[in-house]
């Protein structure tokens, strides 16, 4: 009787709402200094002392975040985790819990959840976070999941987006378009799929892309590569939405213009490589991609040379007064305005 | 173009992703000096210094939660907030900081959603919380709403589910059972609707309990009015899911057993006169129903002389040792035991 007759999975009405969430939560661990209690009471308790405390949240709802044809559920739990990481980081402050909240239809069984319950664990284990609650229900179609973060940091050192000031010279960590590149990887298997489902896919020349798609990392190493670098960014941002849309934030948050220089902007060869392949403009990609969780910030001129040659870290523009605008610098050195192309969860051309 | 064909509403995608978050809040206000920044970054920025934290997380799906045919969409908006406000009182806490996520389809116009949120602004008013940060994005069916809430507290002073011991006293604030009967007077108008739909329903007789239903508080006033009292429970609880349940929740994590007394529980006249109407056993609602967000607590015998007497206080029986189970002492002097039969999310049944 613990398994349905459709196949040999467990139904989820079969645990109850309390046995689901005790069974789900059975492996997580709670390591952070800050947490009293994670699961089991009306709330969890926490401490921060002498802290500033982040807060942050996102949804991701199926057939809008995320298609599970190509998302294997395991990664789907990392990436949730992890993009909700990003936030924290991109405040340059530490996220120390998150809460799960979770809304499945009936055609998900126990199993399925305790996938996306295995990449969660390993996210809160990789980054060092507690998941201290969260709520499991049912929903009348597919799968949203809701994860609030809390995070903590010295008082009056976190890094908001308004700080920037012309001349500010514009960072960004890793490279970009990656994840971009690895859905339309992905999108293009499934195409195939459909037609001969016995098509064997070689993802090998795609693996980066595919990853940074599948399993993206929050930039934990870049903020303590900062703090080793003594570097405190005026402004900071994660790259969630693609390059152009997260510079026009920080631009109107921090009251200023900006100069983007497209050669400077960071390209990883496999990027190159398959956007010639799907005949795409590579710059447009890493501008309007989105999703690929490097974090974009500003600092001082007189920081230069403590990020100069470091692998991690290029200089892409630099900030400007307002009335300059937010420009793009092309190769054929033309100026161009910086437009917002970044993701719309609204629009259905989508 | 400010309005699509099919009614003379806004749609959502013509605001897009950061619009409809910006248009939204534009009315809320902070007023909380934990909050140091709300909406508008990556990150809320909090500080809390020496208190503790409680924080608490909460998913309405449409369909499962709650149904648009005889739920307002403002009456929705404050009733998520009060929920998820409900269990940091229940730890004795104060409500400080709510986000907002919200996973709409497109067949919601903007109008729909200020309705929702000047419920939700309404509530964080009336309660003293600042909305400090949220996701606004798209569902392929219907509206999901996602809400977490940090509260504060000085240290060691939470009142965790845990610290019932044998003996204490078992206190319910208000009356229970009364938003199960309201949903159930719904829930009849909205049939004789689809029949009639010139129908005019009298709800006037059922007043009360339509509210407790649409409409419900969180009993801040019964924190301060235990705090004025000055009455330390040892263990406490909201009551989301029915008082036989919460009752369980309280035994469980506290290791007891309890003594309930049917001719104790707190009933209205009105709801007392619904079930007679509905041949429904008004015990049975009240243990089963939920919805009601009261409080329920132990007290220690000590602190009787202090809430003796109380209207809005009812002692409904006392803790026992584990050995003896969890019972129920009915009308006629009946020992049965107490089972759950709180609501179940994923009961396909429900």
């Amino acid at each position: 009787m613990l398994e349905n007759r459709e196949s040999d999975k467990t139904a989820l009405e079969q645990l109850g709402e309390f046995g689901l969430i005790r069974h789900l939560s059975r492996h997580l661990k709670i390591t952070q200094p800050s947490t009293l209690k994670g699961i089991g009471d009306d709330a969890a308790l926490l401490r921060f002392a002498e802290k500033e405390v982040a807060l942050s949240t996102d949804m991701l709802v199926e057939g809008v975040h995320f298609d599970l044809g190509y998302t294997p559920l395991k990664h789907l739990g990392y990436k949730a985790v992890v993009v909700n990481l990003s936030d924290i980081y991109a405040m340059k402050m530490e996220p120390t819990q998150v809460t799960i909240s979770l809304a499945v239809s009936n055609r998900f069984p126990l199993e399925a959840l305790e996938e996306l319950y295995s990449g969660i664990a390993l996210a809160s284990e990789v980054y060092g976070v507690d998941v201290v609650g969260g709520d499991t229900t049912s929903s009348t179609k597919g799968m949203i999941i809701s994860i609030t973060v809390i995070g903590q940091g010295e008082p009056g050192k976190a890094v908001q987006r308004s700080g920037a000031r012309p001349n500010d010279l514009l960072v960004v960590s890793g490279d970009l378009g990656g994840a971009y590149m690895g859905l339309q990887v992905l999108r293009r298997e499934q195409e195939v799929f459909k037609v001969n489902p016995r098509h064997q896919p070689d993802l090998d020349p795609y693996a980066y892309l595919v990853e940074r798609q599948l399993k993206p990392e929050a930039r934990k190493d870049v903020i303590a590569l900062l703090e080793s670098l003594q570097v405190q960014p005026t402004a900071m941002i994660d790259i969630s939405d693609g390059l152009s849309s997260e510079i026009l934030h920080l631009c109107g948050a921090s009251q200023t213009g900006c100069v983007l220089y497209e050669e400077k902007i960071p390209l990883d060869p496999t990027l190159i490589a398959a956007c010639e392949e799907f005949n795409l403009d590579s710059t447009t990609v890493a501008l309007g991609g989105g999703e690929d969780y490097e974090l974009l910030f500003t600092i001082g001129q007189e920081d230069y040379s403590k990020i100069k040659g470091n692998p991690n870290l290029t200089v892409i523009g630099h900030m400007a007064q307002k009335e300059s605008g937010a420009m793009l610098i092309t190769r054929g050195g033309q100026q161009l305005p910086l437009q917002a192309r970044g993701w719309n969860a609204f629009d259905p051309a989508e």
